[in-house]
Formats: C-alpha cells, sequence, structure tokens
C-alpha cells in the first residue's frame, strides 16, 4: 500500500467515524511495514520504520498540522499556538516495535495524539499553547540495546555513550546517523529549553492486568517505576544425586530457589512493588549431579523509589541468610538502576477530572513499564493515561488487543484534558 | 608405554610393594590410554578401552589366571578351585569411565581383586570356589546411553533392546559388536547359571562424603539404592515484569522453586533418602519477563524402595497441591524407575567380620549411585565394600582420590573375606 493511499483510507477524512475507530484503522495500516513476514517488527531506522515515520508525516500533514521530521527520526506535528511565545504541550508516544510486537504499543499514543489534534484544527479552536503531535522514533531499545533514543533527545537526556552503541551488523549509532547525514551535535541541539515546555501527555495501553481486573477503560499513571536490575550467582558445591546425604549437601539450585521465593514474598507485602526472577538456570544441569552452580536474575520495580529501596535491602539480606545457612556463595551485582519519576500532581488531577467526566471511576496505579513521559520527568510536568489491554493484560505479544471504545475514550479525555489546560 | 613394558612396572612383580600401591601404581598406568589429550576418557571399545583391557590381561597373565576377554569385552580371570565341580565367587568392578574420569571409580576394585587372586596363587593356597577376577566392560552408559553391559550380559538380565542403541555417530551396539565378530546370541551364552554361582563381591569407592565425615577407611553396603527419576515441565503464564502485580501472576519459575525446596525438605526427614533437583530452567528466560516456563528434573533414591515411594508420594502431592495454590499446570514424566537391590545378609556379616578384623569399626551405608553387583542382585549373593573417597567425596572427577592405606586395607578386608568364605 503507497503512502498516498493509505493516507486515503485512514479514516482522516472521515469524521464519520469515532476517535477510537480512526485510531484502531491507523494503527493496523502502519502494521503494513514490518521487517518481519509474519508479524510487526519495527525497529530503529529500518526500511519498515521510515514508512512508517512518512506515512505519519502524511498523516498529520493531512490533519492539518506542521510537520517535520527531526534528526533522530522524530515525527513531530505542531498545531501553533495564535501566541508566538506560547509554551508547548507535547503528547507523545513511540512508533518503533518490540521484535514480533502487537499494534498498540507506543503507536495507540501517537495516533490518540493526531486524531485530537486534528479535531482543534477543524474546530478552528486555537489553544493558548503550540499543542505538538510527537510520534518518538526509538524508545523500545531493540537495535541498539539502548531504549528511549527519540524521547531522550527532544527531553534534553540524551546520553551521547550510546552514539557508540552497535547494532547486531556491528554499525555504530553513530555511523547509523551519519549515514542519514546527521552528526552528534545535531542531536544535542534537539533538546528543548525546560521553560519552553508547557508538559508532556502520553497515552499508553496499560501492557498488564490490572485495568482489565478492575473493569475500568483507563487508569491514571502516578507514577514511572524505579527500578533495579541484579545478576545473581550462587556457586555451591556440586555432588553425585545418589551419594552426597541431604544434611552435607550446598545446592546451589536450592539456594536460588529459596530466593526465588524470598523475592516472591517480599514483594507481594507491599502495594506499588514488584520483584521478578525471570532468568533462572542450573548450567550444565544433570539429573544425576547436585547443582554446584545456578544463575538468576532479579527485577525489582516501584512507583516510590523508598518502597523499592527498602524491598531491595531486605531481598539482600535474605540472600546473605541464606547462602550463609547454606554454606554457598552468592555473587550479586546490580547491573542496572533506575529512579521512578512521578506524574506531576496538576496532571494526574486534570486527568481525573476528564476521567470522572467521561462517567469513570478515577483510578490511578503505577506504570511497571518504562515509558517516553519518564524522559520528560525532569524537564516538565507530566501525565500519563493507561488505556485497558485486553487478553489479559498481554503486550509485546501479537496478542496484544485494545477496543475501539476504550480508544476512543481515551482519546475524548485526552482532548477534554487539553481544553481543560488550555 | 606399551603394554609389555607397562607389565614390568606395575608392582606385579614387586612383592616388596603393599597391595594399596600396587592397585594405584596400576591404576595410574591405566588412566594413560585416554579418548581425551588432557583428562581421562575411556568408553567402550574405544582404542583406549581395548588397550586398558589388554593390559587387564596382561597383568591377570601375569598374576597366574587364566584369562579371557569375552565378546563383550569383559576381562576374565580364572584362578580355578581344585574341585572342578565347585561353584564360582566373582571379585568385579568396571574398566570404563565417564567423560573425565577420576582414575579409581569401577578400576579401583577390579584391580583390588587382582592383587588379592595373585596373593592366592603365588601362595598356592587353592579355594574351594573358583575365583574369577572380572572387569567389566562398561558400566557407565555413557557411548550407548545404557549402563551395566558387561555385568548384565554375566548376570543373565542383558537387556536385547540395548542391541539397537546407537551411540553419538548413529552406530548400534549390534553393530559394534558385529564388527568384533560377535552376534547378539553370543551375548546371551555368557549368562552363568544362578547354580554355578558362590556370589558376587565387588570392592569401589565410595563416590560420596560419608566415609570421609565418619573418618572411616571402608564401609560395608547394605543395598544398592533404588531410584526414580522425572522430568517437570511447570507451565504458567508470562507476563512484563513490571506490568502484572504479584497476586495476579501465575509464575512457573517460583511455582518450581517451591518444588526444590519440597523435594529437599521431605527427602531430609529420612534416613536413607535422597533426592535431587538437578535440572532446573526458564527456557529463554528474560530479565524483565515473568516466566511462563520452568523445567525441571527429580531424582529420588532409597535403599529401601518402600522409603523411597512415600517419597514420591508425598513429593508428587506437593506438587499437586503447589501447581493448584498457584494456578500453573505441572506435568510430570516418570523417565526411569529401578528397584532397590539389597545386598545379602550373609555378605555384609563376612564384610563386618573382616573389617571389625581389620580394627575398623564395621559401618554400613546405603549406595546411592549404581554398581555391577545391582545386576547379580536376582543372580546371587551379592556383598559390596566402600573404600573412603577423598576431596570431599569428590567422583566423576579428574579430583577423585584414594589413598594408598585404604586401597591397602580394602584389599586386606577383601583376601580376609575370601578366605573366610572359603
Amino acid at each position: 500500500m503507497s503512502v498516498a493511499n493509505s493516507s486515503s483510507e485512514t479514516g482522516m477524512t472521515s469524521p464519520l467515524k469515532s476517535f477510537g475507530a480512526n485510531v484502531l484503522a491507523m494503527a493496523r495500516q502502519l502494521a503494513q511495514w514490518s521487517e518481519a513476514t509474519d508479524g510487526l517488527t519495527c525497529t530503529y531506522f529500518s526500511p519498515a520504520h521510515r514508512a512508517v515515520a512518512a506515512q505519519l508525516r502524511a498523516w498529520m500533514e493531512a490533519a492539518g498540522l506542521e510537520v517535520r521530521i527531526d534528526s533522530v527520526g522524530n515525527v513531530v506535528g505542531r498545531y501553533a499556538s495564535a501566541d508566538a511565545s506560547a509554551k508547548t504541550l507535547i503528547v507523545g508516544s513511540h512508533y518503533d516495535t518490540v521484535v514480533n510486537a502487537g499494534l498498540y504499543d507506543g503507536r495507540l499514543g501517537v495516533l490518540t495524539g493526531l486524531v485530537v489534534a486534528e479535531h482543534f484544527v477543524r474546530a478552528g479552536s486555537r489553544l493558548p499553547f503550540h499543542l505538538e503531535v510527537i510520534g518518538f522514533a526509538e524508545e523500545e531499545g531493540v537495535r541498539f540495546s539502548a531504549p528511549y533514543l527519540g524521547s531522550s533527545a527532544i527531553a534534553g537526556c540524551f546520553d551521547k555513550t550510546t552514539l557508540q552503541r552497535r547494532d547486531r551488523g556491528g554499525v555504530t549509532l553513530e555511523a547509523v546517523l551519519k549515514d542519514s547525514g546527521v552528526d552528534a551535535t545535531a542531536v544535542a541541539a534537539l533538546a528543548r529549553p525546560k521553560a519552553s515546555l508547557r508538559g508532556y501527555l502520553e497515552v499508553h495501553i496499560e501492557q498488564g492486568p490490572v485495568l482489565l481486573e478492575e473493569n475500568l477503560a483507563v487508569g491514571i499513571v502516578t507514577a514511572i517505576d524505579g527500578s533495579s536490575r541484579f545478576r545473581i550467582v550462587i556457586d555451591g558445591v556440586a555432588g553425585h544425586a545418589g551419594t552426597v546425604p541431604m544434611a552435607l549437601r550446598h545446592d546451589a539450585a536450592a539456594a536460588a530457589a529459596e530466593i526465588v521465593l524470598a523475592v516472591e514474598r517480599r514483594c507481594g507485602e507491599a502495594e506499588d512493588l514488584v520483584g521478578t526472577v525471570g532468568q533462572l538456570a542450573v548450567p550444565n544441569g544433570a539429573i544425576n549431579v547436585i547443582p554446584g552452580r545456578c544463575e538468576l536474575s532479579l527485577d525489582v520495580r516501584s512507583g516510590v523509589d523508598a518502597i523499592r529501596e527498602a524491598a531491595i535491602a531486605d531481598i539482600l539480606a535474605a540472600i546473605r541468610e541464606i547462602a550463609a545457612r547454606r554454606g554457598v556463595t552468592a555473587t550479586v551485582n546490580e547491573i542496572a538502576h533506575h529512579a521512578a519519576v512521578p506524574c506531576a500532581d496538576a496532571m494526574q488531577a486534570a486527568w481525573a477530572q476528564s476521567v470522572a467526566r467521561a462517567g469513570i471511576a478515577p483510578f490511578r496505579l503505577p506504570s511497571g513499564a518504562g515509558h517516553d513521559a519518564a524522559m520528560f520527568g525532569g524537564t516538565t510536568d507530566i501525565g500519563m493515561l493507561f488505556v485497558r489491554c485486553g487478553n489479559g493484560g498481554i503486550s509485546h505479544s501479537p496478542l496484544e488487543t485494545v477496543t475501539v471504545e476504550d480508544a476512543d475514550i481515551a482519546a475524548r479525555i485526552l482532548l477534554d484534558v487539553l481544553v481543560n489546560l488550555a
């Protein structure tokens, strides 16, 4: 499907369709560009990724926005305020995907911003702030194992060391940008001055089951969780499964099992806290050999740093106790650490007002996943609205679903928030 | 080193050396034939294996035994009784090894039998039974994933389906035997009539830490453990490590962790019982994904079948309870099952008498590992003597050690038992 063609089929010119129907129809169209023949994969600066950017630009232009694709690939559609000196309110999310992705992760937010901006343009309602709808080029971190390339550039927190990261083919990000005629200083120039920003709003699918369980179309995000990640290696003593009595064993897997359950128990004791051992393995394990080594990962998240830090302290103490009692060695390495990014009270209140006006009980929840909004946390007031995720809350999967009705409610709430912020 | 050469260097012709020094010197010499350039690997019918058989034959001949290498590769050295109609007492163990093996697993028993038989020959002491020292060709099951090829043939419990097993190169055992001019019926012909046997004795390193902990050179084996092996697959629900609250998870690894600890707890409650989860893995686990699947193995052993069976019943009930409570599926498959093989009371008593006469407290323990003796359990009275294993009880490893003193004590005890059985 050509860009020109698809533009005419999107419903962008069909005011009879609901916001939700338009958003979902556009998401389906964008899914036609993929690096994979089966399923959706759209990673940074792949041909599929460039085609999606071109399509977003075309739709934004058709919606009456001033559009540019910036040096890192962000698609920026602007509906300027009548007051040239006004601040800018960004509505954004990302258009890249994970491998074998769903249709809505990231794109739902970009397209919701787009239909709402189009509404203002069509209605001729000028706002007291410049409204920018941004499709960030990169959030998932697939190609360079570094997420938030697009949003960090605009938020002014781009990490220059990322330029030296290499993709699977050994090509650095710097080389990829140079191929597009972009040098590193151009990335720095994308950073918006704090004073120029009115705020940052993002609509995103929840990617979890909470709203589904609560039977609510949308929820207001309180914070983007801080997270800490660890790699843990347990060294015990290997031995013959038949010849070493239970009392004389130093079984690395049994120690790891206790740690898994300690993580589960401790993280189940507090609100707004999750802990996961996602990787667990006895390397070269044999059915008749007592495990001499066991390797595991640990990921702990909370919207409140103090809650996360207290849990980690308790878990590390538990690991020390387990290792000492069992006569095994536990080597614990923290490999990543991010503070929580709270959503601004004012933005949470604005969402809550509009959610209530839509006849829905305002429900607040933290975001366990990272989002582009987190990049703006130190720069401007951020606010996020989660949209119910179907299929038990599955995301990062072709099974990801959002209903037309929920997408429509989210767009109407975003519209209402923008009107009220104005 | 040529066979002729090594024979003259073994100490077989050096009566000044102790039994123990001779046995350990011969074990070191046998280790020179290996499939690996670093470390000892000697699997069935490899060139190294044939060279070891030839060396054993040469030593046995030098010791004055009538020797033959039978159709499956067993090296049989016979010191006939004056009474041609006497029964036969076998002293055996195996001469094949695991991959990257120690020097003594199996071979200690063959060589101990050899030095003791040589003693009788040199002394001209005829026994009221034919004494056969047998080096079994295959016990470890490395090449065809089927253990006890040598001893099962002589004990009359060779499993014919084993002939169709293939090694890594795709060659069947039947083809390997045919290459040596042996057909399947020849294997069946190796079986000894029950009535012809006086008993079966085996000296073996313990391959565990019990005698080391007890500070004893030797121990009397009560039974060769029965064992049951299972593969267990837990299917839960994968999910995003950040977005699924703890209470809504169905974490396959957490369920597996509970199972690991249930096995450890239950098997720690009884004497003569061990249980091991040697394999444990979240397939394709990711640090930020709740495990949707976890795979584990289970190996339970006891010298008393009722103890093992009661433990397995409790463990399976625990698995069902854990799976039901956590909303995960546990698929449990039993993949192997062997009854315990008790050592004959008379043989245990004979060992105990001689152990006590050697000034050592007779200590009894089950064998958690399988041994050639188990093949003879249904055929004749069996008895086993364990020799202390150094280095914390490590076996199946180059770190395996036995002291000269312990090897010497074991040989003197075997000699004493044979004199008393006579």
